[in-house]
């Protein structure tokens, strides 16, 4: 009978094992829309019991795979401390300390319930296949992102001394220059700090025509890196 | 006489065909920048009739086409049901349609002559081509889609949190936060909402330059896809 | 003589040559400025007049070299009626063209002007590489600029159907509709116009997700032209 | 003796050599914030003294290390003329310059200080890989970025004729106009300054669908430079 639990809850090419997988998506999917929908400002008294039954649902679900899991595995406190083990505790643990809280902290402690998104990890090979390209090139992305990191502190340092006498209070300190440099290098420039000097109009130029280039690397090197990984894995392993 | 008709409607190399073709395609671009036409709010009633006779004469092009189609095709069924056989449908059925309908819904009927700029589809090799490269990569794509979506639901929770109590007006709920996490991470950024708290901005720095890379991988995917079903393609299949 | 004269003006690699096309782009370049300072709107009268000065020793060193290169054309008819005798006309025309003209039609005429900077072309190595690019894969770009205009256009009226009865101002025809479209799409979001609707966001979010892979395609496709003919080009060509 | 010290202060594989650089980098790190922390506006008394004790405490070390750098080099003037020499040169200049000289221009001499960032190039495998590519394709770079800026000129000079009349303030010459072509043409969007006129934005529209192409090739030149870069050094160089 353990054997049987081990074929169901450990992820094999079985139909039931499929559908407890499924079925457990689901619910991490239901327990997140639940989450998302709790902080809609105007709930109804009637909705939110709602959206509790359906949490307490989802968290005795999830409690009994936990130790079905723990039960089936073969060396029970390795599996407890292992990545997935640690993921699946984290994703009931809120549910349970929050009991004996006053309700202040309660806030931070349904932040923790996010933790149930990682279980879809466990179900999605996009996912390791881009944590495996994250650890092949882990330290060129790390190297690249210092420079990355120094081009942007450059821009506001920059931006200060352009704009600090003519704005302010946009740029107030470097600190504030930072989030001008960060907008305005990734082309995300949301319009709520701009230079309006002609010095500082022309460094933007200068610091657009020249980053633009540094800011895209640490992408390209992600993607080459995800396309080798996926290039090595054999074809069929997408085909089910 | 029936395999000239079909010489002439189904795409073959003749100078006929090719005409009729170069004609339909006219219609459909025609037929397309009347319907936005159409949409101008300060329209005079005799501009209003022109734009009126030339769908009638559009629609029966259409019809006659379909008819046509219908007449020369092998099997009548299968080419009824084709993708391409229902598109011609539906590129003339809300003008039928509209006939015995009250206005209110005519809105909605109207939509739908949209369907005619797939019609374009049947006489666009690129169109084609870039179906093949998605089905190709179909899982792919789903997958970090998936990876995607997950990336941007964590970036609206972290800044619901960051930003909710300073700008409640903005950033009301998850749903809210959603629509600036998808204009963020695209970088889009139009500016209407946007970080305000210490915490919000540094939060958005580290979602930045982590998720320019994650967000890029689908466009990725697609982009090689292509370029492999391109190379795929005899060089001459280009030339007309 | 006319061999000498042919030596410099026509671009070879003896020094009298080089310093030659020097000179021209340097003068085309201080046209270009000239024609810049011209548009500031304060302008004292001094200064209008010394950049008329520069404009008209511009256009009588330009109209040298034009009689200059006919000169020495071989076949002087094909010289004449080239691109690059073309552009070199141009580059003079507006001046002499102003002469006998009234004020008004002379804004355009000054708009002319800019050919000259088309003549940079002529000394442009990458210019030249990037409109071999073009043309190499022109189908593709072409067919794919298609595919491109046709998901602008579906966006535009997928916005439209949403957001016009919310913000008749903003979205008061297809028309106006395109401008949002081709501004989100392209990621510029300069934050004029933004959906405020439920549904014109989730519309706005499905068509980002889809979008961004395809507008990038043409990109995609003049870059990898352009690496093949940098590519094909002899190592040494690039050294001087 | 003096070869310990050439041991430690020059970059090799022994563990206080280690430690000695992360030591400088720490200092390096830890300069920059406090430079950063300089310029907050409401900086109590305290807190300027604490800043000013840390900043000469790196001075003084930077000192050191300079002083040990020139008591090891074999020659001498070689060293204090190279690249590195400066650098480490003008990281402590200002603070010794700043002594004799009054208040206003010590703001100038602040901004040198950041000359220390560049040591950080010297531990920085990334930056040196960035700096051999951008070397490796200077010329297709300069020719590209040339064609990038004709580009940007164009954009420039015609936006300025079709919206110069209808916003006179923000589009009022040339010059003002290229702050939108650059911001629009690298996707950013403030959002301070967009066309109105609908010639203006059939302006835009084209010059988009055309120009992100453009834009695009330095940066694709700089990334698949790179590329080349990090795939010639052998793969060991990577792990320490």
């Amino acid at each position: 009978m353990k054997q049987d639990i081990k074929n169901i809850v450990e992820y094999s090419n079985n139909k039931r094992s499929k559908f407890f997988g499924l079925f457990i998506q689901f619910l991490i999917i239901l327990s997140v829309i639940t989450f998302s929908l709790e902080t809609l400002p105007n709930l109804s008294a009637e909705n939110r019991q709602l959206l509790n039954a359906i949490e307490i649902f989802c968290v005795i679900v999830f409690s009994i795979e936990y130790i079905l899991r723990i039960y089936v595995a073969e060396r029970k406190f390795k599996f407890i401390f292992s990545f997935f083990g640690l993921i699946d505790l984290f994703a009931i643990l809120p549910f349970y300390l929050s009991f004996g809280i006053d309700l202040r902290s309660l806030r931070l402690l349904r932040l923790l319930r996010l933790f149930r998104l990682l279980k879809l990890v466990r179900y999605n090979r996009a996912m390791l296949q881009f944590t495996k390209a994250m650890l092949m090139s882990k330290e060129q992305i790390i190297l690249f992102m210092g420079v990355t990191l120094i081009l942007i502190y450059f821009s506001a340092v920059g931006i200060y001394y352009f704009e600090n006498e003519a704005q302010p209070e946009h740029f107030s300190s470097i600190f504030d220059s930072l989030w001008w440099a960060i907008i305005t290098l990734t082309t995300v420039g949301y319009g709520d700090v701009y230079p309006i000097t002609i010095g500082g109009r022309m460094f933007t130029f200068f610091i657009l025509l020249i980053g633009l280039g540094i800011v895209a690397i640490p992408t390209g090197i992600i993607s080459s890196s995800l396309t080798k990984v996926v290039e090595e894995e054999p074809e069929n392993s997408f085909k089910k």
